[in-house]
This record gives C-alpha cells, structure tokens and sequence, in this order.
C-alpha cells in the first residue's frame, strides 16, 4: 500500500483506484472516481506540474464543446472551466452553425483547475514524480520509481491508464494475444510559435481562429488568456526539413505569411523556429481497452486522434463520462463494467480518430476545391429548409452528445440522400437582380416528405 | 565482435550481417548475404531446430508458389526444396488455372534443408540459443543471452530482421517517431489434430487440399512426407470457448466432421485437441520497414498475413529476392539500398495482407453465395475469351511475380470491367438439349476490340 495513504485516512474498505497519468483526462477521471468514495492514487512522471514552466511548443491548442462541458458539468467543473476560457467566434464555425462555438483553451490551465479539484477530495492523493516501472495484469501490484531512484509499490483495484499516446500502460496490452492495435502517423509535423501582446494588447483581434491556408500547408493562431497568440505552423516533413537557417525561415515567412513576421517580430522567428523539431503527429486505435477486471485505457492512451476535428480532449474527457455512466448501470462491479465500456466505447472512439484522419485528408484535398465548396452549400441549404433530417456531421459531432459512430452512419445516410436530391430533384437558375447574381434553387413540393430520417 | 567468427576465418574486411531469427525467411537470406561475401552470423532464440522434435499444432502448413520458387532459384535452391513437397492438385485451383500447383510443405523440413545450404558458406555461422537482449540503431552494437545465462556482444553491419510476426527486432522500431505499425488480429483461432497413416498409408487421397466447409467454420488437411495429413481447424474462438470436455469434442465432431473421428482416432482426437489452446492469427502492417543504413525486417516480421491466400511464405522469400535485386542496383551501399527497399517493398507487401484479409472475409461471407459463384464463373469465362486481358488476380498473386499492389490494381480494374460487360452486353440463354440444361452466353463481336488493357 501506498505509505502516504495509510497514513492520514482511513482505506481499510476502499477499493483503491490508480490512475496513471496527471494531464486532462487523468485529473478529471481522479474527480469521478473521487466522488464516487473510491481511494484514488494519481501517479505521474513529470514533477508537480503546477509548479513546472510551461513547456511551449509541443501542445496543441484544445477547444471544448459540448462533449467536454457535459463530462465535466458532472463533476462540478463545468463554469470554472469555461470561464477561463476564450470564446472564439471563427468563421468558418459561424458558416456551419451560428450559435454556439468551440472555447479554445492552453492545455496547463485547465490541468490545473482539474487536478486542484481532484485535490479537494479528501479520499485523493496526486503522485508526482513518480514513474511506472512494472506492473502486473494479474494483481494490480504496480512498482514506481520516484525522482530519487526509492522504488515505491501499490496495490490497486483498478488501474486507469490516461498516460496519453505513447502509454507506458498501453505497453502490457501489446504483449497479450489478441490486442488489436494501431499507429499511424501523418505526413505533416507542427510547430509552434508565440505571437506577443502589442502595448499589452492582442497582435491581432482575439475571439478569432486566425487561418493561413496555403494548400499542402497552413499555420493557425489561437488567442490565450495572457494576450498572446499560439501560432501553430502545420506543414509535411520534407519541407520542415528544407528550412534549415534562421534566413531561410525569414525569406520562407516572407513568401507565405509576411504579415505575420512583424506581429511575431523577425528575431523572435528566427530563434523560436528552431527551438524544437518539428512534432509529429499520431492517430492511435486499439481494441479491447480493458485486461481482464483490472485495467482500462481512457484518453489519448486509448485513441489519439489528429487534431484536425477539434475533439481530441473532448473524446478523452467523454470517455470519463461514459465510464461513469456504465459504472452506475452495473454497481460499480468492475469485471462487468470494463468488458461493457469496451464494448460501448470502441466503435465511437474508432469513429471520431477516422474522422480526424478523413478531415486531414479532406482539408489537404479540397479545400480549394468548387466540387466541395458547393458540397457545403448544399449541406447548408438542406440543413435549413430540413433541419431535423439533415444535420451537418460537424454540428453533430460538436454540440450534440450524438455517439460518434452512428453520427457517421447518419453522415453517410445523408450523403447518400444529398447525392439523390442533387442528381434528381433540383432545378438551378442563376438570377440577376439589380446587378447582383443568384443562384435559385427549385425543389419539388413533396421531397421533404419523401425523406424520412431512418435516426 | 562475435568470438567463434575470429578463431577460423579471415573478418577483417568483410562486413558483419547479422541476421536474427532462424526460420525459413532468415536461413534464405543467410544464403543470399553469403553468396555476396558478407560475414554472416545468424542469430536463433531456440535451441539448434534441426534437432529439436517438431513443434506439432502451432504451424499451418505452408504452399510454395512461384515467387518463392524464384527467390530460391537464385541461391541454387529451388529443385533441392521442390523434391521435398508433396505437389497439390486440388479441385478449386484446378478450377482457377489447371496446368501449375502450389506445394505443400511442413514448416521444419524446408527450415532445415536451408540452414544446411547456409551453412556450406565458410563465412556463415548459425548461432542457436541466442537470445537478443538489446541493440543499438545508432552503431549495429548487439547484446545476445546464450542458454546458459552468458553475455555475448557483436557488432554488426547490417542487421536483418527475420524474427516472425512477435518480432524482437521491431520493438525498436515501435519506439521510434514517424512508425506505422498495426497489427490486427481476426476472430477466429486454430488447432491442428493430425491424422495417422493407416497400414503405411496415407488415409485419405493424398495430392489433395481436403476441405470441410461448414459456413462460419472450416477445416482443412493437407497430407505430409511421412503419409500423415495434417487437419486445421479453422473457428471463431467464442465457438472453441465451448467445447472444453473430451465428450464434447466429439458430440461436435459427430456432427460437423463425422467421416473425420474415426480417421483420427476417437481418443487421439480427445486428447490431441486440448493439447494447445486455439491459436490466434494476427495480420502485421508497418512502415519504413528500415532504420537508418542498420536495420531492415523482412518476412513475417515486417507484414504477418492471415493464412488465407497461401502466401505468406512467398511474399517473406519474395522479400530477400527483392532486396538482393536491389543490392544488385544499388551496389550494396546499405544507406541507399535500405531506404529503396522500403519504397518498393511496402506496397507490395500492404497489398498481400490485405488481400489475405479480404479473402478472409469473403470466404466467410459468400462462399456459399450463388452470385459470388456465378462471378467466380463469369471472372473464368472472360479469361477464357480474352487471356491476356482478364487474368484472375489468384493466378496473378500466385504462378507470376506480377507486383502484388499492381496485381490489386490491374484486378480492381478487371471488376470495373466485369461489371460492365455483364450489365451492358450479355445476353443469356437458358438452352436445354438431350435433357440437359446448358446457359448459353452471347457477347457482342466488338466487345473484345473495345476493352484494351491499361497494363
């Protein structure tokens, strides 16, 4: 047992739950299963990372949406989360739904709020500096290895691997038979960069995703509580790999994003550019997220996504809640819940980590295209005059609850019926009125009846 | 460097090629890395196989066709290795090509037969009971631990992974950025029961691929050099869950496989058949399949298929024929010759798993389907009319060395095809003559004309 438990409370009847892995998924897991008067264990290897410097560079700006809110509204941490957020208004989410739109937020901010939570249950303890050395499917005997080399042993119940995509838990699941598993990685790498504040103001207008498209490759920028903006530069390998001196990065700027050299300022690019490699980018699906009643995979360590749908946190901390919510279906009574989550949770985290990858595929493909330009429109169109037959898969995978995968199998129903509608129904006339041109579009009266929505 | 290398032979110049694993894949290469001159040692975890017993129940037997055949032509070994099989004419590949068969084998005596060739090079060595401990990718620096406990270090060259589907060799690679790699496993297991000779005879017709299909479910025996067959049974795991008393074997048996219990034998077939639980089938994809200018797989280690096209071994022989083509090109500058491997190898490889994969679940699904017949028909009938257009993709993959990706692609063309020729240009008639039912198939004149083969 775990010394510094013993030593204040009381575990003598708790069932001890470990979770491994201190980032957004692991903390917010601690919450759920905190509450539910479980003795929780949260082991990570980095340092207190409260106190840690933020290490720049190497996350992603998150944006929470509905899945993410719900999950975290169970535990109580919905308003404080979110008024720490910076609501963001793009354009491109107002052409598909103008209503409600994605919070982005920096990844250690809202760790924070969420292990500061977990902490104030009394039945908690966070781990730091503690790394996994082994650990046994078997028992649940687990061996770490703290920052001074003292080996520390745990006897749990239950362990919770949330240790993100290259899982140390994830690695005693490749060792059993049958464990499908797979890792693929893209083309592209990413980069990021800090754009100041301009006299204690944003560089540019915040409540914004700011979107340089340049076909193969494109940068974004995401405002963050501190005024500045994260630029992330998306762009293949092998033309990271072409930029090797600081003046190749000006003249690269120059060619591609030259208003963003004075926001970023040329000195600033010059030395940031290099900081780090170029990061890779990863989409890991497995099957079944659970060894037998004693462990189970959530989060990134269970299915990194890449991040070009906007869901990956929002998956992870769903997942929290879809463990919860099988957790009271069948008392708590581990071996019965585990084979349930993987049964339930597998076809919807495998459909939102391939709708991530078709997204990458898409946005490369046809961004600039008419075909999918026009595609949209038609989306759009349908979704207004049959808004409860059509909606457009972004809408469902964004503000709804929908399960990922019968969200997919609705899309793939309504293309079929938008392809229909196109190719049999529509009559096009372009009109020109005081000297603007539109476009008309005439539907016979009956269509709308004969779509029925099999959802 | 490795001790018994320096006693008796001249290294000094000769680079070092360590080959790990001694199975078939990795015996063939050591005869190709020979045959150039290198300094090869060969690296087995197991004890010297050759004199082990054979390991019953855990290898499907194996079908030569010509790839392998031609990968090794090459190193003289073609005809030694032929005139150990037992040629096979079974009724479904009469159906598909009549004039060439594939071969079956077991496992050991190929193994075997291309060690010994191995081992007639002076600069080889055949080390068993080796077991990697660990390597380096940055200097080819590797750790060995003999059966007796014993360290043993080597410096090599090139180090080629040969260590089947569980691959030591590849948990390197696993480790590093940018490595796609699943693995897949299928829902069905097997088992193998052997059936014994009766009065120095083989029990049923050998030359024969005997097929027990029975929908979900299947077996199949394929006989052996000393008169055995051997019987696999193919199953869905959750159906081998089951059946877990000696009398239910047999109550399953009485029903599905009757002729087959007492062939083998009422108690053999009680015993035999818990010997070893069912085993799993895995399909293995990954890419690059190099590291740097130190480490290339080959084999079952770089692209495990499920055994449903019969060329698993072909495609892993194939590899080192491929890679010695490229070393010829190449002039076995590892630093060139690696990387072009994984550029030409990897599609090809992707392909045959797939298509194993497909096989797989075509079987299950339509074979007995009377349109998948009625297409097995029409495919037939249209290489008949125009052999060199429509060739069936079975005799592509296995009597040619057609490039598996390109053999999918030309046949994916021919469906294309297929499909429009029998919507747009057949007629069909039901003819009866002397009491027999006959479907006569007319075509148009032209139709030969107008379809000309992009390939």
């Amino acid at each position: 047992m775990h010394n510094s438990t013993n030593d204040n409370k009381s575990t003598s009847k708790k069932k001890v739950v470990a979770v491994v892995g201190g980032g957004l998924v692991g903390a917010l897991n601690a919450c759920y299963f905190a509450k539910r008067g479980f003795q929780v264990e949260v082991f990570e290897s980095r340092e207190d990372i409260r106190q840690a410097k933020i290490v720049k560079g190497r996350s992603i700006n998150l944006a929470l949406s509905h899945r993410g809110r719900q999950a975290l509204k169970q535990v109580g941490m919905e308003d404080t989360i979110v008024s720490k957020g910076i609501p963001m208004h793009s354009r491109m989410i107002h052409s598909l739904n103008g209503t409600q739109s994605p919070i982005p937020y920096g990844k250690k901010g809202q760790v924070i709020l969420l292990l500061q939570s977990a902490e104030t249950y009394p039945n908690t303890n966070l781990n730091f500096a503690h790394k996994l050395l082994d650990w046994s499917t078997e028992t649940g005997a687990m061996t770490f290895v703290r920052a001074e080399g003292a080996k520390e042993e745990i006897q749990a119940d239950l362990i919770v691997g949330c240790d993100g995509a290259f899982s140390a838990i994830r690695k005693q699941f490749l060792r059993q038979s049958r464990f499908n598993y797979s890792q693929t990685y893209i083309p592209h790498g990413y980069l990021e960069l800090t754009m100041p504040p301009i006299n204690g103001e944003f560089a540019m207008k915040p409540n914004y995703l700011h979107i340089w498209p340049r076909n193969t490759f494109m940068m974004i920028a995401l405002p963050n509580l501190d005024k500045t903006f994260t630029c992330t530069l998306f762009m293949p390998f092998e033309e990271f790999e072409k930029v090797t001196t600081g003046d190749q990065v000006i003249t690269f700027f120059q060619k591609y994003f030259p208003d963003a050299i004075p926001l970023i300022g040329a000195e600033a690019l010059k030395r940031d550019y290099f900081r780090l490699p170029a990061q890779a980018m990863v989409s890991v699906k497995c099957s079944p997220y659970h060894l037998g009643d004693k462990c189970v995979l959530m989060g990134d360590a269970a299915h990194a996504v890449v991040p070009f749908y906007g869901q990956g946190m929002n998956a992870g901390f769903e997942d929290c809640l879809v463990f919860n919510e099988i957790m009271d279906q069948l008392n708590e009574d581990f071996s019965a819940v585990l084979p349930e989550y993987t049964r339930v949770r597998v076809p919807d985290d495998h459909a939102i980590a391939d709708l991530a990858m078709y997204n990458y595929v898409e946005m490369r493909a046809h961004v600039n295209s008419k075909l999918f330009l026009f595609r949209k429109y038609v989306d759009n169109f349908l979704h207004i005059i049959m808004p409860r037959t059509i909606i457009p898969l972004y809408t469902m995978v964004t503000f709804t609850r929908t399960r990922y995968h019968k969200a997919v199998k609705r899309w793939h129903w309504q293309e079929k019926v938008r392809k229909d509608i196109v190719h049999v129904h529509f009559t096009l006339f372009k009109v020109s009125v005081a000297g603007c041109s539109y476009l008309l579009v005439r539907y016979p009266p009956n269509m709308l009846q004969a779509l029925k929505s099999p959802f």
